[in-house]
């Protein structure tokens, strides 16, 4: 199937490859938009599928949609969503900001292998019409938002939060495997009061608990579409009842709860919900770079830095330093995080700017918030695997640092008082002592007492 | 009261005005920190009483605190928090990044003012001693983020949530009142088929209900107070269920439900929930900038512009230009979102270098983060009252655009198909017709089915 | 060439396809970097083979490497730097910070590849080691953000600028034949005084012309390569006069001034050129921004909107509505804008966040300014080509609106004050009268005085 | 001057208090944005002072303003430009976004100083007019966008490059006087190479040097005033000549080479200069992130952190841990670098959306720019003065870790080649070995040999 064939849409024929599905408008985007080479992501174009499948499914119920062609349609569109056609979809992202091109990219796809599955030959408008038929009842207006939020959510939940969750798992495991071991605190970098390795692990698990909580805050809305306002938020050329209808055979084939949106105008012409998953995306991205900056931080040395953690050793780290390992997966996990945190700024440009009926930033919306979650997820699940699980204390330096530790004396505040434990705690760090040789020194507290008061494994949780 | 009066830490003596009521740690930071000007926000300053008045009492009851000192520390504390004081924190936000520094600012005023009560002379350490009294069972580093969640929420909850209501209830009295005002629709800024301006507005009125619940989503997570874990969050140096009482407490005496969080670890070395608030705040600013901006443009003119909408005339509008008018409210709200956006990035950048047991970007957080909130709330109530109350619809203006649009024909397009429905478009955009009789002209539907079929009235939300 | 063959490094061997060039280390990176899919940019790749091949023929030069080796180095590099090899650099960029994973990969084809042109068979270590021989003299922590700058160069070069400049001439000329159309001045989205509409397109040049001068404003810090540092940058392992010999060499292949570094211990732990050079795609994506909504903006309609230019037609615009067509070139470039805009913040996150001797969020910096000067570029030229080129004034429009602005009342001020201006363009206002009616009804200047003053042709450049 | 009086503008007559100098248009601003409370920032107010002075002295030249009236009002401008009138100008940010009711504060001030110098009586229109004459020949649109260059040159040049300069010379100090301290290097925050403090340190000062340059390199734009341009650019109602010679006179009062635009369309309508100038501010605040941060974790301890560098103790850090001291300019300057982050953010958002004839984010872009230069400027000083000129090296705690590390095999690879050296390292980590009995463990070099080749003093720049 080399060669060409025409395809025609309102500006008149144009020349597709022979064996291309798709028609003349996705042709002439192609022709259009020598931008980047950034293409539309999968899921959204498998989500554009399964509305359309859904779409087909509705009009034909509703009377929009000759029966004898609602299931060619079906059947096209269903390979679409399952990832069959995935190289049909050749457009790039930086294409008209309503996405109608990739919106027309699926309807010509569909109405081309529709028409091969109903008359052998692949292509054209007959007898299914990309327009009439595959986007009956639809505009892109309302189409590519729906895919949006479909894919969306979809990647939520298939994809993210079951990564989340798997790094939740490994950090939580790690803070029950470490909760007796007794280490120094430290904040601002300074040496503090005692903690636990396990309490450590603890916080960084709580963090991953709200990210999905806070994921997962965002999912009524997500799952609230734009399907059914058609061209402006109205439905004008929708049948009653086409959107409840189509947002719950959405639900069948996704086993996800979508609803019809409550305003379409605000469905069509906002994408407030992106950029609010989007910030959920981005508090992700800081708490990632908190736990992974930490875990790089612990596990610095091997002999001039903090050294309390082993990290697994997964690769040769220098092309010079011979035997150096570094902690490759936390950066890996950091850079995902910086980008994610762009990401958003994007998504937050992008969606601060529409106009009256219609937010025209959706394909670089949807972009950055897919990319967001699958670099998130992948990038977690890969932390949890390679670092996370592997991570091993080195247990004597622990205990040496701690015991080492002049913030021990805060345990003589209540007794001997804040001003007079500072004292103690300047005179050893002046003198090079412990802080028992300063605090007897000093004459401000007795050897029993000191030694009644100061133990750190008493210092771990007294107020809880 | 002039002149100064010597104030000791354990750094030394060091001169304090006479008439100040805070003490060395105070004065050393005004020395310290020449930088910028922005003063710690009041909120924060009066949360920070409110959590002293709250710890004073618990500690009494617990026995932390001698009974003879508690109440004059209530006493105290408790003018702080109404803001009797407020001119006593002199401190910068470009202080400590755990905002130590204001915290002692806090208990030396509270101990300066109790020690004045009891005593007869202002200032000093005893009988209350600002540490040992006034921050019992405290520390920096649990009370700061506890004042940052209780000022936040504080500012929320009374600034923040009336003032989007009170938007949201404008725009929906207008999108009541514009009810039956069809309008041209615009996509792309294209002509599209019609609207009522009433559903424009339920569009802006339902971004501000989403909105609130929005920010309710994460409040939650924001009631959530760090207090009781002190230095490390173990809660070293406070009683047994010291972090309990005072949330009660607190939420005694604020009215909100407050209470300790699950994990004190993660509450002093993280503000991923004050990241995820400032998201919140970051898609009331992308959904402000559009409808301020919608408005803008549906007002644009008086002659040369949509001219749609008659906005209130507030004030001269050029200093060069006689009798100019302009949309001053819109643009004060639209600079308002860009500090927003711009704020969520410090927030967000911030949040994500915490180190092990501490993040040492409080200050720089709570100052972003409240100063959205204020902003937001401000200009929501005056984008509300001088504003959206007196806009006006120019009804000759948009019945005229809503008559001309070629977008009409989109109606025919199920009866006559995409392609002709086009064909008709283009003729008439081409010859300058009306679709009437650029249909006619091609001979492809009768002016009695036109008639039928394209009646603005009718396509407004045949749908739903 | 199917099935594997075994490759080692210092974690002992691995199975590498046999039809690939690259070695263990490379293979390895697959395995652990299962992340996003986004690889390394293919424009950083040639770098890598450009650097290889001149440090290959500096090393020979110096005495660091056989003379009977540095041949088929060069050869195999010079194939990398071509584009040649781009499918052996399977690598993503949530690898490494350091980017080392893709230096080695570079130096595993090379090897492998020299290895082949040698002996017959690709891959292996013998007689060409990737470290020993390909890498000699180098760091990946020289070698990276050496490849960083001269990637960056060479897009900016012979990309971006050209792009640019194009741009600029595609609005100069318009600002040329536009020069004479008087229109109505908008501020505010308000009525003001005219201008023409090639001044309008005079400033759009001018803000190209801007950018291109702050795009070559970094060009001599990026014209510093880090290379010769090695490790930490003190130049360990690597001959005297390498880091002034590989940069001339590199200028002498790639006809750019590279140069040392001044500091090689700033030009490893920094990426602050990067970060200036994101700021310079910052500028232009706000200016690109402007210039394409303006465009958007006067173009809008065809009925209802401002209706002043006339843009090409390139392809339908709605699926729903027919004949509608949009601004969708100005919607590209918008939707870049707001990608550049983001991933400049992710260039900052992750420049901020170097740590001491090494920054190690080199490859996320990489891929976003590289995305960054290719789509600013690709959607440069198509909006010059596909937009601007063909946009038309619609004369009488513009002629209309002008005739009936208010704001002509400003020629008036001189003479007659501001405040009895404001009265006359008030009176007009409220009673929808012309300025002239407006003026003599109120008696305050004779209609031949008024037409003396009143004259938008008059009014356009007095000043200048 | 208790009470009020009576001014008038074209909306009619509002109240005053009778101690301002201003009139009605500032008191309507006062009562239409209650928002926030952020005055619109003082260098600005003075720079508005200095143009009105040049102004009138150029309107007097060119015969556009009454000898009589021109020296009063230079007079009084003058004293705004001194700051004299600072509490004159209670406006906030959030206003208009032209500027235009600060641009009127200020022509008010003046009107109204200018009278009570002419006439004895505060206030008023008469003699002098605040638009008539204290704004004649100027627009907002030009004035407040001179004002903003002119305010963001004189900082520049009077507070941020000299502040820049002061913290350069601190770090090239430290730089020299540790130049023979030899150090463990560190990449990933894992060991590596060995460098001198002082080699550190000079990166630090390069970042500075280089940050000095990019602000330099924006000035030639900056210079650039938009005054002349009046209401759209075209000059209307401004003197031939106006504006060269203002532009010449704000020169010759303020010592620095402002010239007018080139284009004036672009001056008024985008604020792309003011975007790029919060570019170099976004590098520096990178470069400065990066060099507190690596300044607080070598000075991170005093005995459980890196321990390499002792920073200058300047108050107590903890109010519960006694004793305890932190890096708290390090943190102040951090947060310092995380707001200048976000306002670039908020800078770049407002610079992206201007409309046609004028950009209306004026005073925010204003505000955030001023903000971060001013906070760069000064947190630089405080911390050059307060942390980088007290910092001490430990001198043993880095010749104890220099000696340990393993990374000094690298200087065998180029004897026994990578893999052997790799060997030896990693035996060395197993086993807990010294270097150098791991490489006579595995018979890899002999101990003259290996003493000869492994030596920190001589690795340091071999390759300079």
């Amino acid at each position: 199937m080399t060669g060409t064939r025409l395809e025609t849409d309102s500006f008149g024929p144009i020349e597709v490859p022979a064996s291309a599905y798709w028609g003349a408008q996705t042709q002439r985007s192609i022709g259009n938009f020598p931008i980047g080479g950034e293409r539309m992501p999968v899921p959204l174009v498998r989500a554009l599928g399964l509305i359309k499948q859904a779409a087909a499914f509705v009009n034909a119920e509703l009377g929009a949609l000759d029966n004898n062609l609602a299931p060619a349609i079906m059947e096209a569109a269903a390979e679409v969503a399952a990832g069959t056609r995935d190289d049909q979809f050749p457009l790039v992202v930086w294409q008209t900001g309503s996405g109608t091109q990739s919106n027309m990219n699926a309807n010509e796809v569909i109405a081309g292998r529709a028409n091969e599955i109903l008359t052998g030959t692949r292509g054209g408008k007959v007898p299914i019409h990309p327009n009439d038929h595959v986007n009956a009842s639809q505009s892109s207006n309302d189409t590519f938002p729906t895919a949006m939020h479909v894919a969306a959510a979809r990647e939520v939940n298939e994809r993210l939060i079951p990564a989340l969750a798997h790094l939740q798992a490994a950090l939580a495991a790690k803070a029950e495997a470490f909760a007796d071991i007794v280490k120094i605190g430290r904040t601002h970098l300074q040496d503090a009061t005692p903690v636990t390795l396990g309490q450590e692990f603890s916080g960084y698990a709580q963090q991953l608990t709200d990210g999905i909580a806070r994921v997962e805050a965002v999912l009524p809305r997500l799952y609230r579409l734009a399907q059914g306002g058609t061209a402006v938020g109205t439905g004008l050329n929708s049948p009653e009842g086409f959107a409840q209808a189509v947002a719950k055979e959405l639900a069948r084939l996704s086993g996800l709860p979508f609803e019809p949106a409550p305003n379409r105008f605000e469905a069509l012409a906002t994408h407030d919900t992106m950029v609010e998953l989007s910030g959920a995306l981005n508090v992700l991205a800081v708490s990632l770079n908190k736990i992974a900056s930490d875990i790089r931080l612990l596990g610095s040395g091997p002999r001039s830095g903090l050294g309390e953690l082993a990290l697994p050793e997964n690769e040769p780290g220098s092309s010079i330093m011979p035997g150096k390992v570094n902690p490759t997966q936390a950066e890996a996990l950091t850079m995902v995080a910086a980008q994610v945190m762009g990401n958003h700024v994007a998504v937050t440009v992008g969606g601060a700017q529409g106009h009256l009926e219609l937010n025209v930033f959706k394909p670089v919306i949807a972009y950055n918030v897919l990319q967001s979650i699958r670099l998130i997820a992948d990038a977690s699940v890969s932390f949890a695997d390679r670092c996370v699980a592997g991570i091993e204390p080195n247990r004597d330096r622990i205990a040496d640092l701690v015991d080492r530790s002049l913030m021990l004396v805060t345990a003589l505040a209540p007794e001997i008082g804040y001003d007079n434990a500072a004292a103690i705690a300047k005179h050893a760090h002046t003198h090079g002592l412990t802080l028992l040789e300063a605090a007897t020194a000093l004459g401000l507290i007795d050897e029993k007492r000191f030694r009644a008061l100061v133990r750190p494994e008493t210092m771990l949780a007294p107020g809880r």
